[in-house]
């Protein structure tokens, strides 16, 4: 099952299921996606129903499947990742086996054609893509195996970051605020059978190609996460009990190949130039770049569909 | 003009408002405290009209005055705090004339009375007593001069933190997720007004008066915050638009003389420990434990009314 979200002028907008081919809808017997994952068990059925999409979907009427989050916690997930940043921000984080995670504004996720505002070009414009997984309510202290059973549904995720930002916040060791603003969202929210044997131990296993103004960019592969969702999940859960449509990101996609596959954010790949060439020579992105991100199964079809942005002035 | 919220079983509760004494209320012509601070200037007038308060107040029936919101972003803007927490982690982060800030979780703060969950008496049991303020919608790049405008209410917070997640955590540099549940809320959120002279520079300049398990613990005033409220809001909004009714935290109040006043959190105390008798021996809280919090005017009274709570177990 696959799900989108019309805009229709509320925070919140028209939930709608999505035709196998992503290309027609079908209003939704609940009013949002909110809605629905609070009344996930009552309300799926419901929606796995629906065989008619009468309805063409325009792509710009689309906002992102779930716009907004009480809560939004991104990991990093891919430790080469992890080890690359370190490069470029010149630090030496304590290292640990326990998921690394941070809180992020969760009011607003851009939709997968919005244009993308940014307060300045010197705040060193990146994208990171990334996977995420939407929980139904988890009560604290869930365990990492029954984690596993919350997670309802699977989306693709550019988590918008500000790298000359970053770097100081990290270091204040208080996290991100400044560095992280609003992410955006693929089109489709899909539970986890769309994704067939490329769900796996809680990793989704697809590739995320990354255009950057049409080149591309990246395209790692999201299997080898150092910590599955589920194990991100009940990561968050330990101390709080998390709602109904709380969000979880897997951090930047990235693989140990990556001076074959490329990156999943700019930053990355000024850590490999650090390494390669002694000093970063890649430009974070301008006012006018797009940005374009499709995880694609081995069979070539896109399951959350593509996010496809342009950075604008405010 | 002070504004509570009534338990109704509701994720959002029923907007009252309060009468000058803080003992009876009037319900408000409008349901929530989120859905006033949307329509502020259209809907403060209409609360502050009414002169006519027909129900008691049972305390009881009392949640926080915002029970959830979209955002909540903590500072840390008393100076001796940050000393001396530096002190209690063993850590010595950068150093900044920026306002330090994390984003903690918002989808639930505890109402005044309510019995506080908490995971585990290992991990460390902390109050932390704050002032904190709630702003209508922000747009992105406001200055810290306009952002004052912005600031409709002001609350007292009390930040539960556990304190063996904390440093951890933070020298991840990705900030607290496990170290931060839930925060709760003083009963009634006011109007800047309400503080008269003691609302200044952007601070809420009250005593506030902590209590651990029936003994005063710290009585610090809020005067001393190195950034004010509308700095710190400025600080947040400056890479993203705040959504209205945004909480913006003040941190742990911390005045230097705190030999003399005492520590609105354990872990300042500790601190102090270290330095003066070479190791912290004040333990964190046990299930069972109490800790009432509440702020004071000059004229000795308390526009928030109390915290009142008892630490449990899940």
């Amino acid at each position: 099952m696959r799900l989108a979200t019309l805009k229709n002028g509320t925070p919140d907008g028209q939930l709608v299921v999505v035709s196998p081919d992503g290309t027609h809808s079908a209003d939704a017997p609940v009013a949002t996606l909110q809605a629905a994952l609070e009344q996930w068990s009552a309300v799926a059925p419901q929606l796995a129903a629906i065989s008619s999409f009468p309805d063409m979907i325009n792509p710009a009427s689309l906002t992102a499947p779930l716009p907004r989050a009480w809560q939004w916690l991104d990991g990093s997930a891919f430790a080469c990742h992890g080890e690359l940043m370190d490069k470029v921000f010149g630090i030496e984080p304590l290292k640990t086996e326990r998921p690394l995670m941070y809180q992020g504004v969760s009011d607003k996720f851009y939709g997968p054609n919005d244009d993308v505002v940014m307060a300045d070009e010197a705040f060193g414009i990146d994208f990171e893509g990334e996977f995420g997984v939407i929980v139904d309510a988890v009560p604290m202290g869930t365990s990492a195996e029954d984690c596993i059973q919350h997670i309802r549904l699977i989306v693709q995720i550019n988590d918008w970051s500000l790298r000359a930002l970053a770097g100081p916040e990290m270091k204040t060791g208080f996290g991100w605020v400044q560095a992280k603003p609003p992410c955006s969202m693929a089109p489709f929210a899909v539970t986890p059978d769309e994704l067939g044997a490329q769900w796996k131990n809680g990793r989704a296993c697809l590739d995320l190609l990354v255009d950057w103004n049409g080149k591309r960019f990246g395209a790692a592969n999201g299997e080898p996460m150092g910590h599955g969702f589920h194990e991100l999940v009940a990561h968050a859960a330990r101390t709080r009990n998390l709602v109904a449509g709380t969000v979880i990101g897997s951090g930047t996609v990235s693989n140990e190949n990556y001076r074959e596959i490329g990156s999943s954010c700019i930053a990355e790949r000024r850590g490999i130039e650090i390494m390669d060439q002694g000093g970063a020579k890649t430009e974070f992105m301008r006012y006018g770049d797009t940005v374009r991100m499709q995880g694609v199964l081995a069979d070539g079809r896109a399951p959350f569909g593509a996010i496809d942005q342009t950075v604008v002035k405010p």
